[in-house]
């Protein structure tokens, strides 16, 4: 009997109509910003994969049943570290690329609206350039795509690796405990603020540190007084950070996007350990149980750790086609497409499908998306068909007609019905569908 | 450091950009004959997936570590299948569907050029109707692809799983022994005659019914006669496969494709289980070692085996991605394209990097494709840069221009350099590039 792996999905048309449609429009603002697409292998060497992400990630890697150890792709940047480190030499820099692909994650269960175990993700990265331009740019993609997509009410919040780093020394924890603090604090939103105490906690580490750290970045009111307050704790790394921010912002207002839109979120973490600079998301305050849309960063040490050759910096985002999937259908934005198709071409009888064969090729020829109805069943039950799929144009080629060149051509839609020659169909419908 | 696992690709800018504008194509195609998309997980049950491809097949699959019994999705029709047994209602008959999705197979090595262990199909298929103009219009969608792609010259072979059972049976064999006979006679073109023979020995089958069924489909002029030869052989199954054929290409010919493009090929067998009725392929002669860029027949038992509801039958094809494009690389057929980028915004200095973000905004409000270089760098390096990706303009807004919102405009291709406004380079350009 059919079953479905749980946590695993099938799109219909109706869902894949508007999947296509969204990644289409994607894929047309990441080439206008001057990006090309790469593709890695869904299947992965263990080696690779492991040791980039943090131990908890590490967890939900799918592994195959395989002796060369193998797993399944967990996300696109570690991939694109890969590709750099390998290719380096037929990729002059700063190189733009985009990826649209499939990841898998073993999670234990869906909590969160939106969290898969299979998910694609659109990123974009930018290698080879520490400007903050660079991050600014990526910040703008990230924007002009919401937007693009009638998500205007989107917030980008910023952070910094450089200032959590900060104040997790500050509040005194070692300096090898910092991506475990940091992991636990990236869970604000899902456990709230004792759950991350909690975690804190049972991870053995001090009281007066948790509390400190907490005194630090539990502010309510996350705003640009608080990134000033920031730079005069007195740490450099929280000064550089923040200087850093302060620079993106400014490059970011060049391209079009004001610092209303942004908010600085100092406790925004990140889960992934790669990350050594600015790190953004974005959210939607009217659904706050959604997550992110986008996520993502600069990790200016993770190609270095396969080339060897020392660092290569890097910046980008994922663009979770899911997340914005999910989002657009909790906001009732979606339009109700059941098909791309605009006429259907009736058969009349077995005799007469070869009028009807040749008669949908022409409407083809034209472009003009066109079915033909294969079996010479009962008209009513053809028209029915056609009313199923939402598919607005029949066209009928009876005895008569077929002798005449003509066709029944009808609107279903309004119902209205005419004889027309079959020229005059094909022009009729192809200035009607055209015009819409 | 970084490595690949063997038998995986990564695809790099000149690869991908090929590879998108060849799906966008064949989706285009799809779309015109009134196919709509689905997508299913590349996680499937191992429930799922054994037992349908038959025994050679089910051992190429890769299985996840995992206690559900897992494994990686094998090709995109016993998905479809599962879909419609889960979807029944939802999707009203017939149902024409389109897939791209990538598939994997543990494939032992790289035999055959455009054989890999991921590879991306592209599947059409219609449920729910027996009629052979389903059959036809699958042939028909083929055979326009390929044109559309420049691949004139390639030929369809037909073939029946009614006529092969019949020689099968004819030859002696027994009955459940036939797919083990077909999975043989399948690697005719890898193997050889002899190695088929070979095969059939080790097998166990008889010295007389292997020489039969040789006698019967070894023929080396696969042409119509054959076909009429074959309906006079005298068995109910192979003169109904005939027949069935015959009105396949007539309804072909109603769509417009002739049987000049078709031959009749007894040793074609496709190598899956569930193929039940009319089975085909597409080739290019002129590249004998290449294998099928197309493949594909009628399975009306499959759905079924899922459903429990008894036969929906269905027919549909695979267009091979990386075989069609294995195949025009070897023909020289591709273009050499590095970039969708047209212009690039060069950065005079750090100064001035907000002029040259803001006109790089205005380039893409206009459609564009355009990105700025994110560092002052010398400019020699920053044009070496534009050449390296064959980026065809350059414009750079030195001190002077910023003043006087001017800028220069330079083609890559001539050398040529101008200074003019800034609105008149950007309807300078609007119009080079449209106009191509």
């Amino acid at each position: 009997m059919a079953r479905l792996y749980r946590g695993m999905r099938d799109f219909l048309p109706r869902q894949m109509i508007s999947r296509e449609e969204i990644q289409e429009k994607i894929r047309k603002i990441f080439r206008r910003w001057g990006y090309v697409p790469i593709e890695t292998p869904a299947i992965e060497l263990l080696d690779t994969l492991h040791g980039k992400y943090g131990s908890d990630a590490d967890k939900l890697i799918y592994k195959l049943e395989h002796s060369d150890g193998l797993g399944l792709r967990y996300d696109l940047t570690v991939p694109l570290a890969r590709v750099i480190a390998l290719y380096d030499q037929q990729l002059p820099k700063p190189f733009r690329r985009y990826q649209i692909q499939p990841v898998w994650r073993a999670e234990r269960a869906q909590k969160q609206k939106g969290r898969f175990r299979e998910f694609v993700q659109c990123d974009v990265d930018i290698i080879g350039t520490e400007s903050p331009i660079a991050d600014a740019e990526i910040l703008a993609i990230s924007a002009e795509i919401l937007t693009d997509l009638g998500l205007r009410d989107f917030k980008i919040l910023i952070n910094h690796r450089q200032i959590l780093r900060g104040l997790v020394h500050i509040s005194g924890f070692a300096s090898d405990d910092e991506f475990s603090v940091l992991r636990s604090i990236d869970k604000w939103d899902k456990i709230g603020k004792d759950g991350v105490r909690e975690e804190l906690a049972k991870k053995g580490f001090e009281r007066k540190s948790i509390d400190k750290i907490f005194e630090l970045i539990s502010v309510d009111d996350t705003n640009w007084n608080l990134l000033s307050d920031m730079s005069k704790i007195g740490d450099e790394r929280v000064k550089a950070g923040v200087d850093n921010i302060r620079r993106i912002l400014e490059y970011l207002a060049s391209l079009g996007f004001g610092q209303d839109i942004v908010e600085f979120s100092p406790r925004m973490a990140r889960g992934l350990d790669y990350y050594t600079g600015a790190i953004f998301e974005t959210i939607l305050p009217e659904l706050p149980d959604m997550g992110s849309l986008t996520g993502g960063g600069r990790y200016d040490e993770l190609i270095g750790l396969f080339s060897g050759k020392g660092k290569i910096p890097a910046c980008g985002t994922t663009i979770g086609l899911d997340r914005i999937l999910s989002a657009m259908e909790e906001l009732k934005m979606f339009p109700d497409s059941h098909t791309y198709t605009k006429v259907l071409v009736a058969q009349f009888s077995a005799q007469l499908s070869s009028s009807a064969l040749i008669f949908s090729q022409k409407l083809r020829s034209v472009n003009i998306p066109t079915e033909m109805f294969p079996e010479p069943k009962k008209l009513a039950k053809q028209f029915a068909y056609a009313n199923k799929w939402n598919i607005p144009f029949v066209v009928l080629i009876g005895e008569d007609e077929a002798k005449q060149e003509l066709c029944v051509l009808k609107d279903m839609k309004t119902g209205r019905q005419r004889t027309v020659s079959q020229n005059q169909a094909i022009r009729i419908l192809a200035e009607t569908l055209n015009s819409k």
